[in-house]
């Protein structure tokens, strides 16, 4: 197959790649002009043919060898898998400084537990950011959702700590700093013990003006990095905190992202605190919107995944995550009935605790097939794929740009090596990927047209000397006690009917 | 540290690697002589101390830096963590040919489309015996319990090929051939039907007189190879062949193996045919005991665990193999509550769609929480990784020779590099391996004290070969149409009570 510029700079072209195609895989051609997907071709198919698909850039026959030819570059993409990016849409990047320690415990306490060891150093941040997007890119991931733990008294610090940790890296990303305007033990319920709690560290305005100055500083999609309107959820945030974030999320056209009833505990409070549910309140208020993605959202009931349906909302789903917690299976499945979008998201390293979104993928889709006994209703892993790359997308309010192999969108893309052997005997690619263990299967990753990873490995930062300095920043210990977690379990074991409270 | 031999021939000794003791972790040299455990001690005492294990091998300070002295081989385990072997407790090695191509069905229908499309080559047996071998060594496995689909007219020979491939990668096996003596349609309750089902390919005393020429001809756990009698289940096989079966286990001494209660439809046909649970079946006739394990466990009701813990029975969880097929979530905290065992299979390759026991120990273990809102009765890392070691030695009847680092016991252990990025930060080691999702984490792994993987590579077998092997043998293919899932799909939905039955 030989390339006609026709006057365009080509920046490259991946030939002999398997993508999807209605009937099955086809070897195909794509061709990316500067950062976005210009042509793509079957390979056994003229330029002519209904199969293809951009107007500038014929991709035709003979089929072209490989390499480059004529200052073109040619990447032979020869028994790789192509398929659109994957969002991780919903992670806290700086809980990898706590993944593997926290005992099994539910939110209530496991948070009480995070709170008191979180890091309070930029240099942390940057580091766990960078940890964050390369496990992210590693397991097909090519934009990330950061809900941002924001260390007090340095919160634009720790925002441009991560920035720069993910423009280094190179992957696009969408940081949430993550806000509120009632402490932590204001999230669980009060139950009869009519207990009181500390003010917050910041007032309402005072969080509204720094998310004011944080969407003017850093806000930059061309440069791949976006700011989202990001409160924590209902559980320690008010409704004049809410609608501070409407406003701005209008005003500079941004999304909006929360956590939603993640837990029974959420349910309880929403109750206490509004008289209704915590979907119908968030209606009420006005936060759910086209543009608006949730985190969780495993309590819901029947009326509630109307509302979310109706206000075109996303469910981000955190599967791993639910059973660490003790939270529960989301309703997924009802959701896609209801025509709700889902995608997928590690959730923070810490209640998870990796950050490899195929995990995610897999046990969040096969672990609603034991909610409901027709088979019919399950997500196959065609949809599952599809959840987590263009339901991503559609989440971010961006799946005009992103989610999809499709001529006009941005090139973000990742090649699966099928000849790892976590991917053979070879069968349904997109089979062995979804339902089975990839090890090693990501081979290269383009962002915004840009090779990002290439013969699996991560090629914009040094990682080795990532592992050395996440390596000498911590050490092994099996044992730590958490204050807050002993001052709150009896009220936490009381509220939740839990035996022998204390 | 200096090691004195006193007269014994010692194999070699690995320092410096971190062990988990009651207090936390410890730097440790573990000493290897012949093939067992010979000695075990904290490398800041001396043998004298009371945390040195062991009787004629002292390992003494001061500390002895690494590297070969005297013609003993010392291997430096610095930053590595050692743990005893874990036991892949329920799997079907052929399935692999057909990993990532079955679609999202309950267990009665997917399992008429792996018939269909079943390996009838010995020469794949073998190959596939191999994949699941170097999988299972890679995710910490160093015994696997292979419940073998046997070719029919072949069936020694496929024994043969499967202990020829377990042989020569060097992982301690565990075949149990997999006989029944009913046709597959019998699996399914008739409800109301009065279906008729067609005569089983081969007699029940033929299938037993084929027991005990596969036990002679196989069994040799000194080689490493040990046969198991495993008839499918309930489902398949009439009292006379389990009593075959418990009668041959008694005369050679050996384990029993089954499927129990995957699926309620399992659950309805033992009342259909029993007029009583399963449970209560089989120990009426005698099949539970000590070393007999269950793969499954799904549907026993309180009086089934009772008698679990009674007859002192394994239970093998296999959750992604369970949620793959909508099978359910194994009551797994009531059975370490009533005291039953419970060990980790991956199952088959064709429901899971790997074979990465650290996979399955990590969904195996949270999958739970959601169970119970009490999270102190939630499963700890540390526990899963004694479910996954001397669990499955138990199950077994091996916890006398494995799952467990100690002196005397064979040495089947597993190093796990804990500079991997994906087991960073340093927190808690366990903590990060079963609650993270660690990638490229297996260092080296020995086997009856012989070396199989070394610097992440199994290095008894070519797995490049393997790969090409598997490739050239598979083609990729989205579609493929079941005739037996078309045949009885009507049925299932019927007796199942789906909407709409065809």
């Amino acid at each position: 197959m030989s390339i006609k510029t026709k006057g365009q700079s080509v920046s490259f072209t991946i030939q002999n790649a398997l993508i999807l195609v209605e009937s099955g895989y086809e070897t195909t051609a794509v061709q990316v002009v500067d950062n976005c997907i210009s042509a793509i071709a079957l390979q056994n198919t003229s330029f002519n043919s209904p199969s293809y698909q951009g107007e500038n850039s014929p991709l035709n026959s003979p089929p072209y060898q490989g390499g480059a030819r004529g200052g073109e570059t040619v990447i032979d993409a020869k028994n790789k898998l192509l398929l659109p990016g994957f969002v991780n849409a919903h992670t806290h990047s700086s809980e990898m400084w706590q993944r593997g320690i926290i005992p099994p415990l539910p939110l209530e306490l496991w948070i009480a537990e995070l709170y008191d060891f979180t890091p309070l150093d930029t240099e942390q941040i940057y580091l766990s950011a960078l940890g964050t997007a390369v496990e992210t890119l590693l397991s097909g991931g090519t934009s990330v959702v950061d809900h941002l733990v924001l260390i007090p008294g340095q919160e634009l610090e720790t925002i441009a700590a991560a920035v720069s940790a993910y423009q280094e890296v190179g992957i696009r990303a969408f940081i949430g700093p993550l806000i509120q305007d009632a402490s932590l033990t204001a999230g669980m319920p009060a139950g009869d013990t009519g207990i009181e709690h500390a003010a917050y560290i910041r007032s309402t305005q005072a969080t509204l003006d720094l998310m004011k100055s944080a969407i003017e500083q850093f806000h930059n999609p061309e440069k791949g990095v976006n700011i989202l309107l990001a409160p924590t959820g209902i559980q320690l945030c008010s409704d004049a905190l809410f609608q501070g974030c409407i406003e701005l999320s209008d005003r500079y056209n941004l999304c909006r992202h929360a956590h939603l009833l993640e837990t029974p505990a959420q349910k309880k409070l929403a109750q206490e605190k509004y008289g209704c549910s915590a979907v119908e309140h968030l209606k009420q208020i006005g936060y759910l919107s086209p543009r608006t993605s949730l985190a969780h959202c495993v309590w819901l009931e029947d009326s509630d995944i109307a509302i979310m349906a109706e206000t075109r909302s996303t469910v981000v789903h955190n599967p791993l995550s639910n059973l660490r917690l003790g939270s529960g299976i989301a309703p997924v499945l009802k959701y896609r009935q209801a025509g709700v979008n889902v995608s997928f998201g590690c959730d923070g390293a810490a209640s998870n605790d990796g950050q490899d979104l195929l995990e995610a993928i897999k046990i969040g889709s096969i672990l609603h097939n034991i909610t409901d006994l027709d088979y019919r209703h399950w997500i196959s892993p065609l949809q599952s794929v599809e959840m987590a790359s263009l339901g991503g997308a559609k989440g971010l309010n961006a799946s005009d740009e992103m989610g999809s192999l499709e001529v006009g969108k941005k090139a973000d893309f990742v090649l699966y090596d099928l000849t790892s052997l976590s991917l053979l005997p070879r069968t349904d690619p997109i089979g062995l990927l979804v339902l089975g263990r990839p090890t090693n299967a990501v081979e290269s990753v383009w962002i915004n047209g840009r090779q990002i990873v290439g013969s699996g490995k991560v090629t914009t930062i040094d990682v080795d000397n990532l592992r050395q300095e996440l390596f000498d920043r911590s050490e092994w210990s099996s044992k730590r006690q958490s204050p807050m977690v002993s001052e709150i379990e009896s009220h936490y074991r009381q509220v939740m009917k839990l035996q022998g409270y204390s």
